[in-house]
């Protein structure tokens, strides 16, 4: 929380409003191997927003607390939990926090066309950014931290890519962005780079 | 096929003996939100073997073919399926065949102690070898080869996790591996690289 509240701070546009989400009541979604047989990248997006309940549901598979001990739907490299989930929509930039299953604001502006070339970079809701805390990674090289960032986000990426199939929901893991540019769009703190971004919204009907 | 075909080759104690495996008929399995409820990582297991149907299920499920045009259930960088699952069990090493979905036997050795100095990874009934053809992975430097690897291995790594949660399975993928002494115990080809590792089996029960 210190590291989420310093963040805030640092950056000038930031606030304190809280979008609360609600954990979910049900653990649903279709079954496991058929979420596997849907899991597919999709390209193509209209611009139809994701409704607030499959938001929330969505930021709680993809790395959500889902145990007393507070450890997540995903792994983490030497368990330091050093992912942090940005979600960029037209309306502002918002940080995941999962101890308070909440979306904090930390930019009014809508910097989703940083995060790609594609022409869906700004049609689709949300692009989902993964940022690694890369000062809480010791005793590795430069080399290696990006390699176990990058990994730990890949399996959240995984649950989204599921979740979407489950909820009818198009996504696409992309790694051709400019980390460096949108690490400064962020006003990233030093330490924490961003390693990968994630494309969520309804696939366009052809 | 060529490359399976040819790495099965390339090794002395290679045979064709091919284990069929039966694809999914029911897409079965808890609910997704339930697979990411349990999801966990278990570093204590025992030796019971798992069922080879439900080792099939696993298979499909990490990195089966859920589509007619030959795409798999994780996506693959750039689309070129760079990664290869070897099976080691204590009767040998065995190739995941996607296409077939069939185990093709590597090696007759049990070489699950070469994949880490866990006391787990003999006791544990299959240690996965995640295996990436590096020779597939052009315009890209070193570091990217092995970074961009490591993610593909990362999103069949959860895959997996979510499978083991519904299945009441065990598993924990592994980085602290010598992934150059695993390749040649493996006799890779060159261009070939061991990324990870993941133990699957029955958590033991305390």
């Amino acid at each position: 929380m210190t590291d989420t509240l310093h963040a805030l701070n640092a950056s000038s546009e930031a606030s304190t409003l809280v979008v609360s989400l609600s954990p979910p009541v049900r653990y649903s979604g279709i079954p496991l191997l058929a979420a596997l047989k849907f899991r597919r990248s999709t390209r193509h997006y209209d611009s139809r927003p994701i409704p607030h309940g499959i938001l929330s549901d969505l930021l709680w598979a993809a790395f959500g607390i889902n145990r007393p001990n507070g450890d997540r739907t995903a792994p983490s490299w030497r368990h330091a939990m050093i992912t942090d989930l940005y979600v960029a929509r037209a309306d502002g930039v918002y940080l995941y926090d999962p101890q308070a299953h909440a979306l904090r604001l930390h930019t009014a502006a809508d910097i989703r066309s940083k995060t790609g070339s594609q022409d869906f970079v700004t049609t689709a809701p949300v692009e989902l950014i993964y940022v690694a805390h890369g000062e809480r990674m010791v005793d590795v090289t430069d080399e290696e931290r990006r390699l176990y960032a990058s990994v730990d986000a890949a399996f959240i990426g995984e649950n989204i890519y599921l979740f979407c199939a489950s909820e009818g929901l198009g996504t696409v893991f992309r790694g051709a962005v400019d980390t460096k540019g949108l690490g400064q769009a962020l006003r990233l703190p030093e330490g924490q780079f961003v390693t990968f971004v994630q494309t969520i919204g309804y696939a366009a009907v052809n």
